[in-house]
């Protein structure tokens, strides 16, 4: 038998992961790598953290942990790989089975025949059509290119005004790498919030975190042209007229799959403009399979088919094709649940499963939510508050999604939560969970666990809730409320809301209630730091017969408006 | 109706939280809180770093994250929670449905009648009962008193060296506080090893680090007296004759669970000693919960009662049985997976689930683990290496266990794999987890992640694995095993075990395959400094030919014998 000729088309993450398994599972395959850029197997992950000087050794995006550069060299001697750089695939011959390459560096053409075709083209950045784009000053960072022209303007200290285009994770990370190189720096985004993979409420949070670094944020806005001099931009016109000098503008409204190859070739791809695949990450063609940023996967909640332009997923799904194409095996890659993360200054910030938008757009509705506002670990470790979101499905009981940010690291809380998700465990299964615990670590009662008991309480009506937003809504302006603030004068005299609310310390409550309504059906709102006392004292209140009471969700600490001090 | 009598004894961690969840369950209820000593709702997680010097306001230990004392006061104005401090109970008389009560303060006697009561009666230090036990200078560290004591020691800096009796969570916590405390500290431990929830070879690098710290470790060896002067602590003599100096010695070998009150009382208990609960937290008797340190409970893999004497499983526990207690639901608890974590000077260390030890004693034989080397983050963000053991259970190829060690924060992995054994995953699920991502946080595949694909490589033998216990014990003294390291030279010069290896990096591998033995039955072992590379390399010699070809587990990462260099 002939040794199977084995193509990988892609050579960034999930394209060298492929290759890579599929040496290790047939030593004796003739393996080919084609990358039509310059470097092999680069961190992209790690661009905004080189551009924003948290290391300055550029190799280290290109080196294997040992140090060494994943040149061709690399490929050929270690793992008997041929790579091809600068050179691009024009065209899949399916039948024939034959990809034509051309090189970038000669444009010389040849044709390369395979058995076995990984495709794993990546994606592109999303780029406006707008005036002005074509000005010398306008990158997106998504490209070893890009990231160094970055840290070049980085290292020159030559320019004291940027717009980042777009507040998502890389707008994000870009954002803070180029404040930490001294840079004024404004985002841009079209939404009403930034981070859309988070519910506005918790968004909000870190948007305030992010202004705190002045950083200058413009929502509900997008880029009308960019305007320039002698070809070099000068400044951002906003649609609402708005104009933005700045010397650089980094653009990061999201991605798009790299699938024409695939298309033009006849390959089915999706509405979400990815490459089909199944859970064996085989294409519609037999002998062809597909990973990484070029592909849509299931989603495994909803069932959908989403883009899902993860580093993680990449090398994951890369994996499970590089060892199916290999031998013909069966490995399944079995979906996303859209878990992301990102660091943000201080905070982190991060998602698994659905968001509440998400959910109700995608029809799902026997749902309930609860805002968690707690510390990672007890105050006298130096614990730090988070706040989270906890979404299920109240028909199962089931987790559908959980949302955490705060300072430090929430990876823990959102892994944690990812898994529960995996396994389809319910409510209760949290609510007792056994997680590790020790006071450097955690509270006694995890963070995430307490969300469980919050939801128990919500789901039995012992809680009955209401978000920061609905009392600002309704209850600053309108009166109608009646807001109970029960921490103490001590507190409350170090910072409060105000926002009309009477103080009455948990403690002097149940002494107090002739200082409540006489109507015994006013709504009320209690709250305190975080609402487990607004929680006790709804609960006092409730047993003395006033019968419309709520718990301000997350209390303060998840109240993302302005506080009278 | 009259309202219901809750009383509770045992005001530490398991009574109050049963307490305070009866209160807010029925606000009507009348609820007593009976507790021998005289502080209540203590963190006793905590003494260890207040002991060390962590922080100094001993106040913490027993105040509300707003910093209000838990004293009987704000039991009763916040909770309205009956709290009696320094008051014992001495008999529960079930047909009468009452308490006897002691008051420790003035012997005064009385008693307490009840609908429901939940014992939380902790558990008690286990103390050797040898020669000089009753000298000045020994304690635990188990009680608000000892931390006193404790952390007297520690601002005076009278004391110059200190024993600590036992390797286990407490004994390590209590050894860092006192190093901390610039005390000279040798731990004495029975068993071959510390850190029993660990397997060897994990406990060992756990071992090393601690002794980088400069403390003295004496393992398989115990207290055969306590020698002193004037009544006063001088030195610990250990069985094997040696005697050592110190005028402070700490006893941490393990707990016992206070079950005697009701086994007087004629309730059922266990072969752990613990106090027998169902799911609901119910002793033998309707009427009577149980809940904490006092407890045994249902080992969720094993199906066996054990004692799980951990902080966060009696907040859970009280918490079910206080909500039970309350309103004749039945919420459940539903065991434990034996999860525990502790802090190391700059280790972390923790394992969830079984472990071989463990599976073994238990009579689980189809089990297989793999031992995974590899950072926390990317090298760039600073990565911490992690060591890790991974056992699944080969017939349904679920995870039964997993322990991790290593600088830094093991946490997250230790929450993740307590989830994906909460819901039962398997390899493969694993294999395509959908975690937090992003490279301040977690490899492109997170070092969980990782392992599951290892053990997908070994349960399908591609690889075979070899612990470095054995290549220790076969290969360095008997010349039977080829033993084949495939690092760079730059790496052999800087670091290697000196075990009679050969080098030969993995680059040059597939050209000097004729340096490796002629006789192709001949065993190997191949490895680098994870054990990547030594995968890769024996996937080519036995494509090669060569039959008997292993990779020694975690590589040198993993080693924790002494080194060449």
């Amino acid at each position: 038998m002939m040794n199977r000729k084995i193509v990988v088309i892609g050579g960034s993450a999930a394209g060298p992961k492929a290759a890579a398994k599929a040496r290790r599972t047939d030593e004796a395959a003739d393996i080919t790598l084609i990358q039509k850029g310059a470097d092999l197997s680069m961190a992209s992950c790690g661009y905004p953290y080189y551009v924003g000087g948290v290391f300055d050794n550029r190799n280290m995006l290109l080196a294997t942990p040992a140090g060494v550069i994943r040149d061709p060299g690399f490929f050929k001697k270690v793992k008997n790989i041929n790579a091809l750089p600068n050179t691009e695939v024009t065209k899949i011959d399916r039948d024939k089975k034959l990809v034509h390459c051309r090189s970038l560096l000669d444009a010389s053409t040849f044709t390369t025949p395979y058995d076995k075709l990984i495709i794993a083209t990546g994606c592109s950045p999303r780029i406006p059509n707008v005036e002005g784009i074509e000005l010398d000053g306008i990158s997106t960072l998504l490209s070893m290119k890009d990231a160094d022209y970055l840290r070049k303007i980085r290292d020159e200290k030559s320019i004291k005004k940027a717009v980042v285009v777009g507040g998502g994770l890389i707008g994000i990370e870009t954002c803070e790498a180029l404040q930490l190189a001294g840079i004024e720096v404004t985002i841009i985004e079209m939404l009403p919030q930034l981070l859309t993979f988070l519910d506005k409420e918790l968004a909000q949070l870190v948007q305030n975190h992010i202004s705190s670094k002045s950083v200058n944020i413009v929502t509900d806005n997008g880029v009308k042209s960019f305007l320039g001099k002698d070809g070099k931009l000068t400044a951002v016109k906003l649609q609402n007229g708005t104009e933005l000098p700045c010397e650089l503008a980094v653009i990061a409204i999201g991605v798009t799959p790299n699938s024409s190859l695939a298309a033009e070739a006849g390959l089915q791809v999706g509405q979400t403009g990815g490459i089909v695949t199944d859970e064996y990450m085989r294409t519609s063609d037999q002998d062809i399979y597909a990973a990484g940023d070029c592909v849509e996967v299931t989603h495994r909640i909803t069932g959908s088919p989403v883009h899902a332009p993860f580093g993680d997923l990449a090398n994951l799904e890369g994996r499970v094709a590089g060892e199916n194409a290999a031998s013909d095996a069966t490995k399944k890659f079995g979906g996303t649940i859209h878990t992301g993360i990102c660091k943000i200054f201080d905070f982190s910030a991060g998602s698994t499963g659905l968001s509440a938008k998400m959910a109700q757009r995608n029809g799902i509705k026997n749902i309930e939510t609860v805002i968690n506002a707690s510390p990672d670990c007890p105050v006298f470790m130096g614990g730090k508050l988070l706040v989270s979101k906890l979404m299920v499905d109240k028909d199962n009981r089931q987790i559908l999604g959980y949302q955490c940010v705060g300072p430090g690291d929430v990876s823990k809380q959102l892994a944690s939560a990812a898994m529960a998700i995996m396994g389809k465990l319910t409510i209760e299964d949290i609510a007792n969970a056994d997680l590790p615990y020790a006071p450097p670590f955690s509270l006694a009662i995890d963070h995430f666990i307490a969300s469980a008991h919050i939801m128990q309480n919500k789901l039995c009506a012992a809680l009955e809730g209401i978000s920061c937003e609905d009392v600002f809504n309704d209850g600053c302006d309108k009166k109608s409320l009646f807001i109970l603030d029960v921490r103490s004068p001590a507190e409350f005299e170090e910072m409060r809301l105000g926002i009309k609310e009477v103080l009455i310390p948990l403690g002097a409550l149940r002494t107090r209630l002739s200082d409540l309504p006489e109507d015994k059906s006013t709504p009320i709102v209690c709250y305190c730091k975080i609402s487990l006392r607004g929680y006790e004292a709804a609960l006092i209140i409730k047993a003395a017969g006033w019968t419309n009471v709520r718990v301000m969700e997350g209390g303060i600490m998840a109240w993302p408006y302005p506080k009278e001090k």
